[in-house]
């Protein structure tokens, strides 16, 4: 008889950690709270936040900034987190290419690079050149306290492992926790990319608090959907839940290679528009797809100049992104629906049947109260979101990870 | 500014009141537990346990069993829950029949009835025949500390109120919520029936600890699913997540009373089951449908007698099933998916035919870690479940709940 996480208990260090986190927290998210705001939003008495407060500024972690106007007018005197102080590293590894940025848990971006690799080439020589970039990145940026990674889905997260990596079986064999877990100094963390895009969301995109549950709907090369339901990633037992791009919208459909038929990621892809564009607007793909990113954004443009092919493409992926999201209600029932990666880059020429469809075949006292958007994150989500993988587990144990004085 | 729940803090009552409740819940799924076997699985020192114990027993909510065998042989004294002193009334709400019934924390049945009434009766008329009805077990039981009612989806939590009732339009605007909370002396919880059935597998289904994900998947008059996802019910921000019969297993087949296309609901509910048994087996449904449940069941009967055509609908309801099942994988990942409510009486004539279709459209290494099973409740889930939500609530706040003596 071992351990049982949900009934484990809890001591006093865990409390303190539970209520130094809740500030931290805050801090991540509204820059120059008071005292007196903190103690209202957590409950905690303001004699309990002064002191738990005075450690986190003893430990290096929160800082006062001058004075805030407070309640009735009054000054108060303003806190920050000391975000410059704890940097993340954030790698996302996707096919064909693998990015590597660095980042504070308030999401400031330093630096960041890209490496593109052939789907032929080896495993282990495209690790070893991440792992090379890591190390000097540890060694220009001291401040690191965490390593993020965010890898293609279905990824097992207990194992460490893709279960599928699509036109990439290389890559099955590649265990990513043996690979990282020991090669830094620094905790190492990985989720799959929607989980990760979930997370960029939540902690870096200004939806505003409080938010009961925020879908991150994937529409790029794959299509997925990570899930933050009241404050907590939606895992399932395997670490594979929410896997929209498998969800079947036409069980006599097209077979995928996951085994499923008619499975959504085959209608609305950036694989699946790059596909069509290619036979219907043979004249602006005369040479070779090398960006698929930018091959995107031409459908896109195509059609914002009136092209009639291309906006009748555009409106044929919409409608199956109009779909996702009805399926996205019914299994999520969430407050914001943030779609992100290439193809969101279609932006308003999506949005307006998108939200047609969701309205068509959604309950209006359901469908009026759910927020479809565009991410409005001006850096990757999926790369921003292995930051917030990282960011995440900063910020619910802040005395265990974040740096001292 | 308002306190903030995903930020809340967290105090030293906060703190004794969750390790009472990690305590409590342990002696809720195992019988006869010592302090050690308690300290091992809390991971709190024995001295804790010791102390938390001695006011849960003070309290009259544990009681010393006498001696059982511990570590090494060692004999141990046995813990357990006097659950026979914290009694909980569900009561299930549907169409064509309500049920009332009391039970204790560990899910043992004390009475039952069930009512049934016509679709065209006035909901205040049934409304106050439950309430009379419920008082009455008040009365005769004095040992009740909740009460917990589900009913059908999509109940929107928050407001109280289900947002599409088929077939029930007089019921859209009751509001459960200024119903029941002050009708009785009593805490008054209410969920959607799919949700309660997840809860009363999770709490009174013998599915072994620890659990990472459970599905409930409902099929009967409707279709639904309830997932419990570490430890914690999907809620959504409405209180409408997993509405699995929503989902749409073709974009462009028939339309739903929800507004949806192709909803799974339409192709294997009791209600899709029976028109299309009314049609093929004339000679079982020679009389008028009194009792949909025994209606389902003379469906099956006859497929176990050998009965061709009775077989293939039994088959075609299995195989949307399956194909429901293959969606609740990619969409919650589940540890063990439990089948109950009406359909579920086939039992084994459904099984094969799920796990074919489950086997040859999930990967492998994802559905062999999948137990697909049949509800082996001996009471109707949703019942049970009616009691398993307020059972949820007394065992995560046990002091704030529970009986003293």
């Amino acid at each position: 008889m071992d351990k049982i996480k949900e009934v484990a208990g809890n001591n006093t260090n865990d409390l303190v950690e539970m209520n130094r986190s809740a500030i931290v927290r805050i801090l991540q998210q509204t820059d120059g709270c008071s005292r007196a705001d903190i103690a209202k939003m957590t409950g905690l008495t303001q004699a309990s936040v002064t002191k738990i407060v005075a450690v986190l500024i003893e430990m290096g972690i929160v800082s006062e900034v001058g004075f805030v106007r407070g309640n009735g007018n009054r000054r108060s005197i303003g806190l920050r987190l000391n975000a410059e102080k704890n940097l993340v590293i954030g790698v996302k590894f996707s096919r064909h290419v693998f990015s590597i940025g660095v980042f504070d848990i308030c999401g400031k971006n330093y630096t960041k690079q890209e490496t593109e690799f052939g789907l032929d080439e080896f495993a282990e020589d495209v690790l070893a050149e991440m792992k090379k970039q890591i190390h000097e990145l540890l060694n220009k940026y001291k401040n690191i306290v965490a390593i993020g990674m965010a890898v293609p889905g279905p990824y097992l997260r207990k194992e460490g492992r893709i279960a599928m990596v699509t036109r990439m079986p290389s890559w099955h064999d590649v265990n990513f926790i043996d690979e990282f877990q020991n090669e830094f100094d620094k905790p190492f963390f990985i989720e799959q990319d929607a989980n990760a895009g979930a997370l960029a969301e939540w902690w870096f995109g200004n939806h505003g608090r409080p938010l009961n549950s925020l879908t991150y709907f994937l529409v790029g090369e794959g299509v997925g959907s990570g899930i933050v339901d009241h404050d907590r990633l939606l895992l399932g037992n395997l670490g594979i839940a929410s896997e929209i791009g498998h969800i079947s919208i036409d069980v006599n459909g097209p077979a995928c290679e996951c085994g499923n038929r008619g499975c959504l990621e085959l209608y609305c892809s950036a694989t699946a528009m790059l596909k069509k564009a290619k036979k219907l607007l043979p004249e602006i793909f005369q040479e070779e797809i090398t960006n698929r990113w930018e091959a995107c954004n031409k459908v896109f443009i195509a059609a914002k100049e009136g092209n009639e092919k291309a906006l009748e493409l555009v409106d044929e992926i919409a409608e199956y992104i109009g779909y996702g999201c009805v399926t996205l209600i019914n299994g999520y029932d969430p407050e914001i629906i943030v779609i992100g990666d290439s193809i969101s880059q279609g932006g308003n020429l999506l949005l307006p049947t998108i939200n047609r469809i969701v309205k068509e075949r959604i309950l209006p006292e359901i469908s009026s109260r759910v927020q479809i958007k565009i991410s409005e994150l001006t850096i990757d989500p999926t790369l921003y979101g292995a930051a917030a993988i990282a960011t995440d587990k900063m910020l619910r144990k802040p005395s265990e990870y974040l740096v001292r004085k």
